[in-house]
Order: structure tokens, then C-alpha cells, then sequence
């Protein structure tokens, strides 16, 4: 039997209906999207279906949409895109609980000459409108901070970020994959000017993704080449993903309240039980109770190292230790570390993330499971 | 009825082998390759045998692999990255006749205050290993110049200029999106540090590719982020389309003997009949008559607009005026230029690329249509 996947803060499985979608573009339309001939026809219509299915989940106009190969890559044209088209300004402000695909991008820049402040976070994860208030200058060309994050869920306060960086004339970027499908994401009710995307954490496939470019805003190009994508991605459209995401997008905005509800319910499910079974001085829950992400649940189990404890139950349950992009790694994790968190609990960290396919059985043996492990290795 | 499809260069549709090979990765298969469980160690698995499968076909070490979003991107990653690593040398050598992908790169780092300089070509679009003797000094990093041209199917001397290149202490890389798959690309026999393949022109997906980097050459990364790919190409793995092409790879090996004799075939078939039909005088070949891509016939009708004559046929034969990525330009293409094509046959130009499914009597009904047409606009 399978384990129990509770890693869907790493990937998802594409969605069946997406899948479906995409199996013309495997098996019969293949024309170039650039050729004038019906066989690209086929193809550009097909990508702009989708262009379409994006923009109603987002709230954007369809020439604010382009299609990249994943968030990592929209993270790094929407970065260093306003850096290199930034001529006066020389001030990036970005926050300590950022992926590495945000904070690498950064670091990098810095190496080249720009000068990056990070934001601090509260015990909870939260960076604070008025620390920003601190530090933005007429110098700051952007404010990038996470939607949500990917390890604990805390939700960010974009809006109000982005009307401080606007009110210094800062762009502002935020990396919402992990909040896309999970929470309204509505690029205006954000206030961002930029907005990346990755569909495989919206069950689309891995290697595509999208960044939202507010029509006002004029980016380097990370990438140079032929004229694709309204000249703002050259390339080859990845036609049989981009129909994967449109779908997914569409299925994503549909069933919103269905699945917010439906996460949440499992997350606190999982969460109590867990609780129930340890009690609550073995149990801490890092993160902000509320401003966070339905599906996410990352919890320390004090005196227990979590990659043992995950290797320990590998084959029945699913989980990460710290963010999936350091599997293997021991140390306390960045985000863990901006947080605070105490080195005894945070060696014993488990992000448990649910996902659509979650049931209700699951968790209950989830409980089980995740509970007897922990107990039989605090003993030790 | 379809068209019959001549645009093999603009994109092959995926191979029936590659397409299966997918749809457990569409449906069943859907963990990140990052993750320490079972369900990571799956994909983790697919990819490296995919890698595996690439190394054979180029004849490297799966080390020198990496997998990217597309021939843009490695041309990108490679001319970007060999730029930003060099401290010392401010030099890059490319072609006339290379595609955006390429020459756009070059063309963005002039203006961040590198030198550039483009090696003409001949006739036949032909570059002349002399010519780069000349313009080659110590303080060139990077000798940039594609394998086969896309347009007229010309092959380079890639390992005269490769070992010109080294003499002087340069990089040598190629674009070689056109004829891995329609010839034996060994990166050994061409003597190559670095080499970008599109999975598209190949039978493999849109949206994948590799740039081949030999194993002692060191790069700044294109793109910044966790540390996927070895650290050299951050994001998460595009599993799916890595399978397809990985599979694409192993079919193009296997069959490369029989699929470079069908090309030809073909292609000789399609000259020779439309010469015969229109009379010599009439039809002008484009490119090197012997040193060219087996399956590319580029082909000039005098007095005839080539975007006209395209429009008329569309229902019934899909090829291209010049490049594919300026299908709707109606000037002649900078590769005809390059080679001084005179411009009364130059405007009536049409690339003919033919593929695996290409047969006799696709070439038969298109001589037909296409010489009819020809014949009534030239008579206009």
C-alpha cells in the first residue's frame, strides 16, 4: 500500500480533469503556436483557452498573464526584471521567511550591486507593515514578500505591504505559490504588481507556471530569444502544460470554498488528534493559528529529530522535515530559525500538508501512526 | 482532411513511445523528485533514467546533463552563464545565421558592455574556420555558433571551430535544437563544452530541453533558488516532460540510420519533383547542397511572395516562409540575408522540413499543390 501523502505543500498530483485536458496535446495537436499554418492555429487557441482559465482565477487582464516554466523561474524574471529595468532606484526589501527562489535571486543581486533588506518575522511568521514603514527609501524599487509560506503557512499582509511600497513608488512582488488554489488570490485585491505562480502546487503539472505582470509594468527580460509571449517570454509555448494549468486553474476558482473547507477540516482534524494522543506539552504548532494557509500544519514534537522520526514511518506516511527543498538536511530549517523557534522543538519539526484526495480515514491512521512513532522515539 | 505537414523544423509532434511513456507521470506518478519518500524516490528514479537515457544519445556523462525549460533557455543559460563567469575575457564570437535565442543573447550582453563580434558566412551559409582565426583573440570567453541553421539546414564545421576555440582558451558551445535526433550529435566528436537541445524539434514535448555542459566548465546560473540539478538549475523537475524526452532521446538513437535515410528520401523526392515541375529556372535550392540537414529543403520561387503563396495553400500544405518564430513577417529572413540571397528570390522563400511520418504520397499530392500554385501566382 502507498503511504499516506501529507506532502502536498511539496507537489500534487496533477487533476484528473487537467490530465484529461491534456491528453490531445500528447497524442494529436502538436502544431507550433507561432506558425501561421491551421496546425498552429490549433495550438495558439488552446494556450490563449488558457490564458483565459488564468485570468478568471487571478482577476488580471489576459495580457497580464505569462506563461514560464515554474515559480522558480517567475520568481527570478519578476526580481531580476524590475532590478535590470530599474535605472535610478537600487533598494530591494524582501522578507526572512522567503524560498530560496526568492531569497537566492536576492542574495545574487546583492553580489551584482544592489542592496537587499530583509524584513524580520514575529514568532508566528509574520512580517510587519510598520517594519517596513522603517526601511522602504525612495531608493527601494521593490517589496518582495511571500503570499503564504511554504513550510508553516502564515499568510502575509500583502495589501497593506504593497500600499506602502506603492506610496514610495516601490513595486511590489508577491510569490503566491503556495496560496493559489488554497485562498482567493485576486491580484487586485492584493495590490501586487507582480505575482508568481506554480501549477504544480495546484495540481497542474511540475514545469509550468505563470507571472502576473501588471499592465504598467516593464520588466528585462530574464530570458532573450524570439518574440513569444508578446515578447516577454521567448520560447516555445509549452502547450501541453498550459493547457494542464488553464485546466487546473479553472478547477482550482471552482471549487474554491469547497476545498478550503474540506483542507481545513482535515488540518484540524490532524492537528487535534495529534494533540489528543501526545498531549499537549509534546505538541507545538508553528505558524499563525489563523493567518495561515487551510491545508498547512507544521508541528514540533519536542525532543524528537524530525528526518528520524520521517525515514521511521517513510513507508506509511508522507511528510516533509523543514521545506521539501532540503529533505535531507538536519539543521533547523531558515524559516524555523527567522521564527525563533526554540532549538529543541524546531529539530522536530513536520510539515504535514493536506491536500484534495485527503480523507478523513486517512488522518485517523495518520494519527495513529505519526503518534506511536513519536512516542516510541521520545523514549529512546 | 489535415493539411499535409511539412514543418517538421517548426515542431515534430511527440513520439507515440515518448507520449506512453508519460501518461503515468500524467496520472499516477506525481512526487517531487525532492522529497526523501517514497513517493519523491519514484520521480527521482524517472528522471535520472531519463538523464540517462540523454547521455547515451550525446554520449556524456549524466553529470554533464542538465535539464532545462528549452533550447531558449539552455542557449540562454549557456551564453549568460559562461558570460557572467568569465573575470577576465569580455569576448564572444557567434554567427550571422544563428536564431534569436542565440543572437538576441548576444545582441542583450553588447549592451551590459561585452563585445560581440558575428562571423559572416558564405552562399551557402557556410562560416569559414578561417574567418574565425582572424577575429579570435585571448580575450575571447565564448565561441557561440549553431550546429545546423533552421532555416536552410546548412551544417557547421563545429569541430574546426570547436579546436580554433580552444587554442585560444575560449568556450565553444552550439545550438544543436536542429539536428540532434537528425544526425549523430556526439559532443566528443564535436569537440563541444557546451550544447543546447530542444525537446520539441526531437518528437519530445514542448516546454523541455538540456544544455549539455562538460564537466570542468563552470557557469553562473541563469536562474537563482534551491539547488535542484546539481545546483544548476533550480526548480522543481519537470518530471513528465523530462520522461518524454528522455524516452525521445532513446527512440531517436535507435532509429537515427532509418529515419536519416527516410529524411532524405523525402526530401530529394520533394526537390526533384518540384524542379521538374516548374523547370530549373523557376526553383532555386537554398543552403548547402551536400553539408545540410537531411530532412530541410529550403527552396526559392521567383516572382513568388512566400507568405502569399502559404496563405493559398494553408487547407492543404503546412510549411514555412523563413523561420517559424516570424510567420507573419514578410521581409526576407536575416539567415538569406546573411547569405546574400538576391531579394527577387529570397521573398519567394519556403522552408520544406520533412519528419518520421513524412510519406511518398504526402510528397507526391504536395509537389502537385504546391508547383499549381506556384505557377498560377508567378503568372499574376
Amino acid at each position: 500500500m502507498d503511504p499516506i501523502y501529507l506532502d502536498y505543500n511539496a507537489t500534487t498530483p496533477i487533476a484528473r480533469e487537467a490530465a484529461d485536458a491534456m491528453v490531445p496535446y500528447l497524442y494529436e495537436h502538436y502544431g507550433n503556436p507561432s506558425s501561421s499554418h491551421p496546425y498552429g492555429a490549433a495550438t495558439r487557441q488552446a494556450v490563449e483557452r488558457a490564458r483565459a482559465q488564468v485570468t478568471a482565477l487571478l482577476g488580471c487582464q489576459p495580457g497580464e498573464v505569462v506563461f514560464t516554466s515554474g515559480g522558480t523561474e517567475s520568481n527570478n524574471a519578476a526580481i531580476k526584471g524590475t532590478a535590470w529595468a530599474s535605472r535610478e532606484r537600487n533598494h530591494i526589501i524582501t522578507s526572512a521567511v522567503e524560498h530560496p527562489a526568492v531569497m537566492d535571486v536576492c542574495r545574487w543581486l546583492e553580489t551584482q550591486g544592489l542592496r537587499i533588506t530583509v524584513l524580520p518575522v514575529d514568532e508566528f511568521g509574520l512580517v510587519a507593515p510598520a517594519d517596513l514603514e522603517k526601511i522602504i527609501t525612495p531608493d527601494t524599487l521593490l517589496v518582495t514578500v511571500m503570499h503564504a509560506n511554504n513550510e508553516v503557512g502564515t499568510l502575509q499582509p500583502i495589501a497593506e505591504l504593497a500600499e506602502i511600497a506603492h506610496h514610495y513608488g516601490a513595486l511590489m512582488h508577491t510569490d503566491a505559490a503556495q496560496s493559489v488554489g488554497k485562498l482567493p488570490v485576486n491580484v487586485d485585491a492584493l495590490g501586487v504588481d507582480l505575482l508568481s505562480v506554480a501549477g504544480h502546487k495546484l495540481y497542474a503539472p511540475k514545469g509550468i507556471g505563470v507571472l502576473y505582470i501588471r499592465d504598467d509594468v516593464q520588466l528585462i527580460n530574464l530570458m532573450h530569444g524570439a518574440g513569444h509571449e508578446s515578447g516577454r517570454r521567448p520560447g516555445t509555448e509549452n502547450v501541453l502544460e498550459i493547457v494542464g494549468l488553464g485546466q487546473a486553474c479553472e478547477i482550482a476558482g471552482r471549487d474554491l470554498e469547497k476545498n478550503q473547507a474540506h483542507f481545513q477540516a482535515m488540518r484540524d482534524k490532524l492537528h487535534a488528534g495529534l494533540v489528543q494522543a501526545l498531549g499537549e506539552e509534546s505538541v507545538r504548532l508553528n505558524g499563525h493559528p489563523e493567518k495561515r494557509l487551510p491545508n498547512t500544519l507544521s508541528l514540533s514534537f519536542r525532543g524528537v529529530k524530525a528526518n528520524v522520526l520521517l525515514a521511521h514511518i517513510s513507508q506509511q506516511v508522507a511528510a516533509s522535515a523543514g521545506s521539501a527543498c532540503h529533505a535531507d538536511a538536519v539543521t533547523m530549517s531558515a524559516v524555523l530559525q527567522a521564527m525563533q523557534v526554540p532549538v529543541e522543538w524546531g529539530m522536530g519539526t513536520v510539515r504535514f500538508s493536506v491536500g484534495r484526495h485527503t480523507s478523513a480515514e486517512e488522518i485517523d491512521q495518520a494519527i495513529m501512526i505519526v503518534a506511536e512513532a513519536v512516542r516510541s522515539m521520545a523514549s529512546d
